[in-house]
């Protein structure tokens, strides 16, 4: 029945589109579509767990790759450390030396030498602390430029010129934030940027506590009027590494994961064998229905049942659902601002340890005292 | 099948509680279970919209209104104001006029007098910001008591003695909070207390728009062991009065009211008439499917296809459900910081407006400069 | 004694400058100096005091004027309401309504048009509660800038293009700030800037109490090598408009003016007639005492009495009275914290309203609520 | 002539009190007015200065020193480390682990016991940078009374139960803090209570690098009506330890000690032989002037100045000098907030190792992250 309707839900789906800014999402998500298994062409991942954090290098690497994740083309690095909810601060300090090791060889591999200077952006709104992700890490980011410029031979080896900016969004200055960023970049001359910001997620186990890395820059929504908007390599004429963390989800992606899981235990009842990838005559495991999870479909065949409904039912009906979840779907957990404190202190002092040769886990609180 | 192992599901169902702190929210999902439609006995209701707000009186009278809504017994006034969403300071002023007027009323049938001296109370941890809503009330709170101590005869007619305190959380001080209240009002001896606490609440929609006032006190949790850290007239012996306003919404909250409108509709095409209180033969209107929301009845239909499976995969499957939720399941929306400033300048004007006669929503602001 | 080591006292005497950034003192302290009584040529004033404001427009009109006041060619306003220390709201709508007229007037001699569309800039450290004066206008600034850019047609009548930056300063930075502001002013294309700047003050008096409004743009100290650091319409292109609020007074400012007072006195005893300007022969009156504080003559009086102690004692004697006072010589008053935000919010208001014609001192809390 | 007019005199004389809430800095002013160098009787002092840090104990034994002091009987250790204004974090961290054991010692001395518990209290007004020290330093501390209470066996060995609440000031309460900590001291029941404070210093350079600890607890100015408002044993029941920072200095101050120092100077040259205890024949080294000032016996012949004007012009000269200072006479560093930052973060460490054996200065970040 959806098949012969193509257009007007499309329009509906588009709304449902589950929202995820993390490469490592979109790539699990894609994964599941392949009945078959196979990998995805032109992506190559890379990932091992120890000691509580979950280490993952997605390199894709064409439009195939990008097309089917709905990633850009590049390199992404992701660190998951869950633990961190517990705020044990031993283990903190664990996962800022593992992301600075990390991440220096992020830099490598992007072609960045130890003295090119760095522009380190904070994106996102400071009044919103689930958006302040980006100027929080540059709070506590060791500012050096001015150290280079003012007295170069004062300045000991090991460190590099960085300079940091926090330029708030468009509501709070008028201003493009690119435009902001590209003004600055002229008279600055940095080698190269590191823009940090605040990213959604698809779950709410990893908001505050995954790091990711990519070499692709910034890519503010996806319309073709954006295109300008962007902070990248093609607009900025240098290397931009973006570093994001998620810290919001849509409240409806928690809304439609659970109907997700929910219809595909309840569609093996209701459809049979047909519309069963898992086999009918045996009970299902928890593995199966896990692996059964393709939202798309689900929403699909939940739409398949909608058709019943006359269309002003229909668009009642979706309302419906998402009425309760009120205007404001975007949601953060309660603890919101410890946690980004924590993080934000983490990934700055990382930052500053793979930035400067000089600078390590052992001594960077000195620096930035 | 769910009748024939009740205990083990009412230990999952018990997990699943709605948890809600508003009276109107309980009032309405008991309501919806007397499938005859009739009134709860024991509770009195009013209820009025204009200009885009809604007040409603409850009445709480006898003990069996009160073990069927889930609230003690008590009066109950409720102000929805969606509009504050939209930060319309227009809006904001009206509503908090609209409260000032409703709230005098509710200290008037509380029988407090207008010279009772009164004791502010901010509950909540001002380092978690969807958790500061007391102190944040506290302290745009007009304090006077100090005046009246110290000079007396300098204190304009029209004022009444006013003190204000933020305790902090037994996290921040090591102390019980009802503790540190009991030992402040033996000192300084006020007639009454008004309490400011931050609520959870069933609807996104609703947090951050809606003033819960009761004059039942504060009853943290429901154990008996923690009946001695209950605010209330009980344990220190004068009025206490609580105003609450929503700002988190637990997320198993949004997943349930989603699964549980999904399989209110597929339930339909599953079960067929016997377990629909639909007309099978009639295609259900969306009025209908509303109505049909009864969220226990569908989690324990839900409960009863989980039946099929064994007790290990059972619980590994609810697990399953919850975990993409993460451990962190209470959320606030993302604008939580300004929205909780709005409401709370809102309300500490209007309570600040009851409380002293010779203030008023015109002169408000210079008192509190 | 003074007169045969010029050199040596000069260099002493040029640490001992009464540090002010207000032109009012700067020509104060100039009108003093001419024992003539004369005005100083080049250099217009006009004052007036009502209802506890003193408005007062100073002209600086040529380089003679500029030389003996030491401040560059320009117009400059000054607003002191003494008064605003009593935090008074009533007084403070008083005068965020003067100072909106008379900016206002400012604009238009300042020869801004009415649609000129103007950047915002906000100048110092916001960590630093003292030096924080700009980062809190901005704060409270209408930006509409990118209203009138993403959609110019639902922009009502009566507002004009306004942007906003806060662009922190070189240690947080790394970068120029005037360099930031170039970079932005190229891609924004305003018509004007006007930047807002903490200031210090020769009396502690005046802090937070005094605005100063002037057309020469700001310049950070006065050395050769700062002059590519101003922003000015020679650095900028367009008009710059530099709003301040002294928010610091010198320590030594206030040892000076101590023994300025006290030596004076002190002096008639010790020198009698010659040194003495008053009449010998007659008692001083408070008001010749007052007349009589020349800041530097008696600075070099003191320094003639140096003149008997060899080189290294003198130097001992002057480190000796200065190191009582510390390291940190510039000091802000107890009550920083809310003094600032009343000024800010306060000149913010005022701001917003001689920006455009719609907004006025009654509707201006709904515009930026 | 000053004695001839002593009770007019000793009016203005009292509004000149160098104010000062430093044992060590009262001390060293009542040892330079004896001027046979004599030490004062009841009074014991020890001193030392190391690596950048100067300890020293005064013990005010008996009431006679006491009266000569200014000061209650009672031991009072102040660390002096003016290093901590540069920021060094590795000198920080050396404070800190020295003062933590000075602070051992003390509690020891004062007869509190290792398991004693403690309730910490945080003076002062958050509102105001400059009297933040409390409430900054209970943000920094380890709190575990409620682990005591609610699961005893599961706190390690090596720890006590340690509360902490800061009672805000009388302004934001309306109530006297003496009050609340009463009340809530009945309740909680510590064996001790150690209360921070911010204090008035005498010079700017021991702002915010001066520690001192008293065991006489806090008193709130010195009027007899004051007396029910101190946290004392006395009026608590318990020992109460104070422990102060200087954060302001009233500009007064400033300006007395730089009359003193001129007029010292002066003095020689106007009065000859009689009125200078210094050899008048001999050119003053800066070590005699240094001894010479004796603030009081300046301002008296200051005053004896004074006595040739009449009685009205005298009080317009007084106010004529303490005008330019202002209504808001006293004054904080402009860098007030990073300093108060770090010297609370320092105590707070030392002090959450000295309460309990466990915690040391290698393991102390990792338990208050």
């Amino acid at each position: 029945m959806n098949q012969n309707r193509p257009q007007e839900h499309q329009i509906d789906l588009s709304q449902y589109t589950v929202r995820t800014d993390l490469a490592r999402e979109s790539h699990e998500m894609a994964a599941k579509k392949r009945s078959d298994g196979s990998s995805i062409p032109g992506v190559q991942i890379w990932e091992n767990t120890d000691g509580g954090i979950t280490t993952s290098w997605i390199w894709i690497k064409n439009e195939q790759g990008a097309r089917e994740i709905g990633k850009v083309p590049g390199t992404y690095l992701t660190i998951e450390a869950p633990g961190l909810r517990s705020r044990d601060s031993i283990f903190g300090q664990k996962v800022a030396g593992h992301f600075a090791d990390q991440f220096e060889r992020f830099l490598q591999e992007a072609g960045i030498g130890p003295n090119d200077s760095c522009l380190i952006v904070g994106l996102g709104n400071w009044n919103v602390t689930a958006d302040a992700f980006g100027p929080l890490v540059v709070k506590h980011t060791m500012v050096t430029r001015h150290l280079f410029e003012l007295e170069p031979e004062a300045v000991a080896e090991g460190y590099r010129p960085v300079s940091a900016l926090s330029p708030g969004v468009l509501g709070l200055t008028g201003i493009e934030t690119s435009d902001i960023i590209k003004g600055v970049v002229e008279k600055a001359r940095p080698d190269f940027v590191i823009a940090f910001d605040s990213l959604a997620s698809r779950a709410l186990t990893r908001v505050n506590t995954t790091i990711q890395v990519a070499d692709t820059g910034i890519h503010p929504g996806s319309g073709v009027g954006n295109k300008r908007k962007a902070l990248t390599r093609e607009t900025l004429g240098i290397p931009v590494i973006a570093i994001g963390v998620p810290t919001v989800v849509d409240a409806v992606t928690i809304a439609f994961d659970t109907i997700d899981f929910v219809t595909a235990h309840l569609g093996r009842e209701i459809h049979g064998v047909k519309s069963n990838p898992l086999d009918p005559y045996k009970r299902p495991s928890v593995k199966d229905l896990q692996d059964y999870r393709t939202p798309d479909e689900t929403v699909h065949r939940m739409m398949g049942l909608f058709g019943a409904l006359g269309d002003d039912e229909k668009r009642q009906l979706i309302h419906e659902v998402l009425s309760p979840l009120g205007q404001n779907l975007i949601v953060t957990p309660k603890e919101v601002d410890s946690f980004m404190a924590a993080i934000a202190k983490i990934i700055a002092n990382s930052v500053n340890c793979a930035l400067h040769e000089s600078v390590n886990m052992e001594n960077v609180a000195s620096h930035v005292w």
